[in-house]
């Protein structure tokens, strides 16, 4: 079986990390994977909300589909008076992984609020989401370091994301859209820079799948992380 | 290192499920896993929704805290207009779970609406929600085969969930809320009778964690799945 | 006539209320009338709303059909992102018919939320919800007392709700779904344990009623209250 | 004990009602009693809703404070995002209690539309909206009989509103908003032309009241709802 | 070509504003500009947003259409739970214009709000609004001044509204609703009392408009608020 | 005096308008002015409003701001459960503005949806997307009659809208953000190819301004749009 744009079962689609692409945004990229595109930005407030204990930061996320990253138009959110099932679900994703990276002690008063807004959507919209906005996070990070607002990088971890799954019985990595259409079993990793994991999501769409077959699907994700996390630190020390 | 209630660490908490709870759905009951209470209906309505292939039938899921469910009473979601970020995820998990129990093809025309509500929330809300829930799901079924509504069975698998987590570097199976607040590392599985996955959420919430731990994991939950399947059956069999 | 149910007219259900159903909130009950259900907490909070005077406190309440309450589901209110008017207008009638009970100064600072979430309604949810309250609320002062909060307890009389009605123009007390159905007019009392009127509500759903009917209506709801006020009693002292 | 507007305790208030104020409405008023004033219009359209039996129609009616009906300026309901618990009660009753006036075989696939608002609220302003909702309603039936869409009036009854109450012990007839706010009990009667009820409520605000009190409170009532009726009568038939 | 009243192009419809309508309001008044009538209230408070500068005011104005201020019945904005975007364009106009009349250094700490509610609508409701609005809000800060809150007049100038348009190639001023409706250009002038523009807005409805067109009929207009002014100054002497 | 970016009073900023940035939309573009950057997309379905007359099509627009748009992060509407005030308000006028460019009649049975998102904005956001929106709507419209679905093109001519405004008396063309942020007076215009007028919206935020300088403004718009004009016609003819 031949993928459908010819990569090997293993291969991710091209990637690139666009850093400064908002001249607003203390850290922001454009991340494109493939034909997926998300527009993201970090952006720095000085209070935090009120669960976080004293002298400490915080990072959460909101994402967000344009009308028109689709196929098909879908209404905006506002227009139904509320955010989708969905959206709500993947932004509570992205938060929580971007949280891992950062040690909250070391950004005291901050919040940091990742934006992903995707511009085009081909599958794989939260892992990039993950992947791109660890970058803009870091990107604001060494903005505070370096006009003196912290003394030392809360940065602790790279964290990157990217998919696997089984389609037509075969274990491929970084599906696309048409691929996750037609999957059988769908597993998003969410991983540190050393192969550690922060999240695992999976689930078997038109069958159930064997433990064995999780462990493979992992094994594989591991291998996309590593690539990631070389691009991410690249992007950042070039920005 | 002994546990909060003396349980050996792969032990369930003890398991109740009271069928028939509710004389107006078509399937009901009230599931207890120690203090943990989710009240469960299974309604079934003849329409489905318009993505539904014709001749095909529908399973979803709606779940929710009520306010005192919580040490803290909470404010119901339809003070602050809108479904919390967290009962949004959940409810869309446990309706993806439980359509891997049915062939929707063997339900046609019918939509059955699964209502979690949880009375007492004291950890494992979402696995206790997908366990009852496939006991009232089974249960609504069965009545539709026994008025004539359906001539066989559209349930093909049994699906039950547990969770299990890491705390103080020690693997547990089934969380309770005192453990789960302290877990560096916390895994759904939901499962099939014959052990396969149908869903799997892990995060780590203190810490990353390896890959081999998230195998342990897996293994540890598949104990407990065994023996909330044998539950299930005896329940829906004596219902 | 006979009733549905070979009642005397004047005939309460079978009413069953069983204190202390929920570990964590400070007060609670499930009250039965018939195949009526409702699941009461009596939350306590010391924070009041801002139009209570200083030194004082507050009592409010919630109510919510659960959405298989009824023979046919009903959408979920957050679903529809308003409560129903339905809702609003009961729950308004139990907060104004609970605080009756109570000596605000007597409760300085505290604010207790009885939440009213109906499992199963057979008729008379509103009244049972009142009924079931007043014990919900009753236990919570009790726990204040018992832990040294309140030295005196804040509760001045009794308050318990019933209904009656016209069917088929035999004056009925207690009326179950069917009966209801069919009632040309339907009064709700909420009276004190001394037989004083707390609240009246009749409405002629089919025809208009009399002064002299309505005050026979009045009459058999005072035999009601009678009875329901010594349940309360027995189950709160037993509690 | 005089009243502060000098009153027999079983006087009204003057009342006026101006008839037609809106030329695009089927049937309108403007409804003034003492200082309130409510702005009344009847509108048709040839549309039920779902619930109602073929070759039927069917009356409703919504309730609106305008901001500054009050001594204090109140937010518009829109601004909160929903309707206030208070005005979705009133306007139940007012839907309930103008229906009872009409038999809905003779409007058949009509709906009657009664928009109740208040421009300047100094207590009684539901039953100020029953009484002239019934005018806006009664000429809105003339129109369409004057126009052929019906051949003969609806109108079964004259419904009319009034409140009294308890201040000071003493037994008042519609108590404007002072009076109304010292109050200890307050009771609504909608009546018919012949002196039944359509509707009751009473509450004990800083007391509970008795029996006999509640009767003598109806018989005030009684005699108002006659002056009011006169007062309807001859507005349509002059209009 | 005749006007459908038989106006002259540049002649106004005939214009009433009644001041005091509201007895809770600091200023009110009802504007009638032919068919048109507007219920406006000015309510002072004692607090500002937060944007606005210490030591100084702040004037802000909602404006609402009532159901049937239509020919046809509109839905209320808050069963739809959202304002309408015409509301809202048309508020926020009206707001901008009337700051336009005071000096807010000379109104510390108060905020006023106009609130413009249309009782019937016949074409020209926004202009009418801030015509009648700016006698409403100079009535609140005469009270005011006259109870002592403030020492002098925040009030630096009229500001006035008044339409202009071209029908069938005809410039008219003072557009009703059916003039409205087939109008290919339609434009709005919000003048101060000596001719200057605080608001300009023009559409091309049918067709687009030359630069001497649109000059043409802010002519027509200017003429249209000195009269306009005259009646705002002679009525909020008489007051 | 010298204008922030050395531009001539009456010269635009650089302008860059990027063809086709999304796969799916069947037009789309990014437009650039200065720093203001609009991410717009033309969406074409096959069915229409209620409104529009049987056989004709239709135009309509979103408008949003993304969170970073700004200096500051906004909240997002969908947040706040409601659509800004001023973003329902620009969004009118863009789908009015665009509506002008199309003969509806040769677009029987379409809509299209221009959905224009602020990626960053530095003043004139809604004239740029009126500018782009252009764009991306005649790109959809040779896509449809490429595609076969149109005959001929429902374009009848180019819209397109610039800002000027005084600026310390200066009067000044297509401002950004600091400039319109001190502007005394702020005029928007949107045109026609041959240089008439759709829109004018003009607004004297800190003095009123003369009917001559208001003429002369638009004068200065005249010239921009001109410019913009062959812009969008090169782009056009180069997709």
């Amino acid at each position: 079986m031949k993928r459908i744009d010819n990569r090997a079962k293993d291969q991710l689609r091209p990637i690139e990390i666009i850093p400064n692409v908002n001249r607003f945004a203390e850290g922001s990229c454009l991340i494109k994977c493939g034909n997926t595109q998300v527009y993201i930005t970090a952006s720095v407030e000085t209070r935090v909300p009120p669960h976080v204990p004293m002298g400490e930061g915080w990072v959460t996320a909101e994402y967000n589909m344009l009308p028109r990253a689709n196929r098909e138009r879908s209404r905006r959110d506002v227009s139904k008076l509320k955010l989708s099932g969905r959206s709500a679900e993947i932004q509570r994703l992205i938060g929580r992984s971007l949280r891992a990276a950062v040690d909250m002690k070391k950004l005291p008063g901050f919040q940091i609020t990742i934006d992903c807004d995707v511009l085009q959507g081909d599958g794989g919209t939260r892992t990039a989401s993950i992947t791109g906005g660890f970058v803009a996070l870091a990107l604001a990070c060494k903005k505070l370091q370096r006009e003196g607002y912290l003394t030392e990088s809360p940065i602790v971890q790279n964290v990157a994301a990217i998919s696997a799954g089984i389609v037509d019985n075969a274990l491929l990595l970084d599906l696309c859209y048409e691929e996750d259409s037609s999957a059988m079993v769908d597993l998003n990793c969410v991983m540190t820079g050393d192969g550690k994991l922060i999240e695992i999501q999976g689930t078997g769409e038109g069958r159930a799948f064997s433990v064995e077959e999780q462990q493979k699907l992992v094994r594989i994700c591991t291998k996309g992380i590593q690539e990631l996390v070389e691009i991410q630190n690249r992007v950042i020390q070039e920005a």
